[in-house]
């Protein structure tokens, strides 16, 4: 399964300096800590520099700066981690779907799928889907009336979209996530909930990906939007009429409620959530499980939560949090008192 | 796919009053900013009236005191988000499924299945399950042993129910939602977890709506209990031996921890957390990503957490947070002081 | 559905000694409260001693010192806790898959499958996969290439595994769980994320249970690791190259940040979040909803977060948390000017 590709090669290929044997045979990938004579590794993160000593990788991606200073093989190039991320994926072992439709799949007749997309065992695509070339449906795929999927993207099994949900090209879909779900649209009507129509669809930009189970709700009425570029990891829940900027990227758990806008180049880290009707603006970066209750209107990072404690401390520390407004104004008073009595020591002495 | 009514037959329909021509086509829906001259829009709230002015709709849902101050086509009503909800589903291009079982799919000999009923394709529909009057089962659900839905329910593709889930009538479940999980019960011999079979069921009232990657979880001994009208938004966990009361609704997120009960008529926003064996009263809101970690007893709105701020004045915070028992303190021990001091100058002054 | 057994064989089957008689049949269990007069309760908690009095249980398990005081039948054991987990299972109706591949089922030629192992209806199972003896796979499961599972394991209906994903002896995976999603890693070139190709898998120990929806990414390089024991609740994340060690328990919504190592015999609560590339170590117990951004060496309980408070008080402690830097300097300018004070009044009233 493994891929064995010379060090001159991925040299080639990446435009790097090779400094070793171009005939060295590299069969994978390790960390500089676990890797053998025959893998590649790379060193991206400072903190990392000692295990170069020890390091027994076949041949490492280096800066230039830390290649003079190791003795073994290295491909030298300006971001070994942006190289780790080009090469990684020739020695993915990720099975490759042949083109075609599976013959346990149930299509439309009326759906368009390009000859060289692969439609898995069991998937189902309805009336008027259109998918372009190179994609890939997983098994147990459901793609609903009227959506598309733009040329390249792949799809993991178990993966389920709505009608009307549009996908552009060189999408990822992981397996659990259902793009295009009924919103949480409810009137109260003498408090009994009765249900909305969500009659807009999704919109999905190019080169998205979007993680394991991760919800994306249909608009209520215009389209939820996702732009290009965008990278959400899983469990993550989008609500309808969330509109998010390109080249957002979001961590695990985020929450996103309804018709919230989302800048271009944020990172929410993992947790977050949001409240519906706010506006993030671009390059924002959210702490893990920060909670955002207002508009962001200037870049920069946020946060909200307390420091972990030992559990007997921290019942004291949320004990006295409940007691902070009267601790504000205890001390207000305390100045009041003392700024009397040190004005009045003062007179005296001077007086 | 779009559908094309007339507004006097809307106004029909609401019983609203009309203010324009019954003859006017309305092709769809859309909010007051974007909507074209063949859409209905409405006007629920006040924040929205500045956007009358420029309306472009064909027709406005509005109450009578708006629809005097409106040059354009009207249809007036008490509650116009709710005269929209009603509406909603007029507008609505989800595909409706025909009734009948797909070839494909899997059904035990002993299921009852309504002729009215549809069954998707690759569905699996196992012993003794039955299957109520227009209900519509998607595709690649499993509807487990003995497992009953009542008239008019819908279940999206991808939706599994275990072996002895009842389920009301008109319950709508979106895509990968579980019901019948087997609940987190483990009893702890000498560090070792051993599993306590969960041989109970879940049951779920008429009129609920349960959300996409929702699980409830299946109970203990005796079964989860869904009330009426509960309206459960995506990726909620609900443990098991949960109660959750009549027309109660829980935003995404959510999490409820085993045999907890929450009243009725209550409100979840997203990211809530509840501990185990506690009681919610009715009539309660809680914010979003609230920690409620024991019992309520009055109705009100209830909150944790902090409030978000910039990183960098958030790490101060979070750093007094914990020293917030040494500051109480210290306080106290001051006020103690300036009260002695006072004192004695008032008594010294006095002396 | 309901299995009948003697209260004689019961007790056998405990090695639980018998005070009432041995001929009465059991047909179920049920809660202190809700047991009838043919089915068995326990008494593990001794808050609920006191619905003892009322019991209308055909028999309880109970300990020694309440057996003593007990009128009715009952099975004596050390711990009714554990004796109630153990029973529990001679009482599940849940359903037994039948040995063998259902028609249905799309099995690559190279697969091997136990012939005594149930594979259900359209489930899918890629080339070079091992299926164990005693393994139940559900309906709608999709079993990677070259994933193994190991004997008396139990999917639920709708599990997915990706590829090169390694499952030890009895593990019982919930359903919508996915192991073995390409995880959250990509490098920024420029603002736009690129892909890093997730080539390392996911090896599960023995034992292990793993909850609805819940997700454990692959791993980047190296394999993602659960320990033996490992029991994970519904719609957890463990993103990739996480460790988690033997025994270690976590309820539901808990996320895991990608690399961090966790402990033996941990306990993580409900919504607890972890950053990635921290370590914690055994017998950690997290409380709700913490927010572990740091390393934790030492064993004990652990918190973060705010009490709940009603909404409008709370409003204020938030407001009050962020003028808490503000309040920390003025105490200790008061304490100076008091210190100041009170030694120079000292001073005048010596001098």
């Amino acid at each position: 399964m493994t891929a064995t590709i010379k060090l001159g090669q991925l040299a080639e290929f990446l435009g790097a300096t090779l400094c070793g044997s171009a005939e060295k045979e590299i069969t994978g990938l390790a960390t500089l800590q676990e890797a053998g004579p025959s893998q590649l590794s790379f060193l991206a993160n400072p903190q990392y520099r000692k295990y170069l000593v020890d390091c027994h990788a076949g041949a490492v991606l280096l800066k230039a700066a830390d290649a003079q200073e190791y003795a073994g093989d290295s491909l030298v190039v300006p971001d070994p981690y942006l190289a780790y991320a080009r090469i990684s994926h020739l020695f993915d072992s990720k099975p490759k779907a042949s083109a075609g439709i599976h013959p346990s799949a149930v299509i439309a007749e009326d759906a368009l799928i390009d000859p060289t997309a692969s439609i898995g065992a069991f998937a189902v695509v309805e009336s008027g889907a259109q998918i372009a070339a190179g994609v890939t449906v997983g098994a147990h795929c459901f793609i609903g009336a009227r959506c598309s999927i733009g040329e390249g993207g792949w799809l993991a099994p178990r993966v389920t979209l709505y009608h009307d949900v549009h996908i552009g090209k060189r999408v990822v879909i992981q397996s659990g996530a259902v793009i295009g779900g009924e919103g949480f649209g409810f009137a109260n009507e003498k408090g009994v909930w009765q249900k909305i129509a969500q009659v807009g669809g999704v919109t999905i930009g190019d080169d998205v990906e979007i993680g394991v189970n991760t919800a994306i709700d249909r608009g209520a009425l215009a389209d939820t939007l996702i732009g290009n570029g965008v990278k959400l990891d899983n469990q993550i829940q989008i609500a309808h009429n969330v509109q998010v900027g390109d080249h957002t990227a979001m961590a695990a758990c985020v929450g996103i409620s309804g018709s919230t806008k989302i800048g271009k180049h944020c990172m929410l880290a993992g947790g977050v959530g949001l409240v519906g009707h706010i506006e993030i603006c671009d390059n924002v970066f959210l702490t893990g499980m920060t909670m955002v209750t207002h508009s962001i209107t200037e870049p920069g990072a946020y946060s909200s939560g307390t420091a972990m404690q030992p559990a007997a401390q921290w019942r004291k520390s949320a004990a006295r949090i409940r007691q902070l407004d009267d601790i504000a104004r205890r001390l207000k008073h305390l100045e009041k008192q003392v700024g009397e009595v040190t004005s009045s020591a003062k007179a005296s002495s001077e007086g």
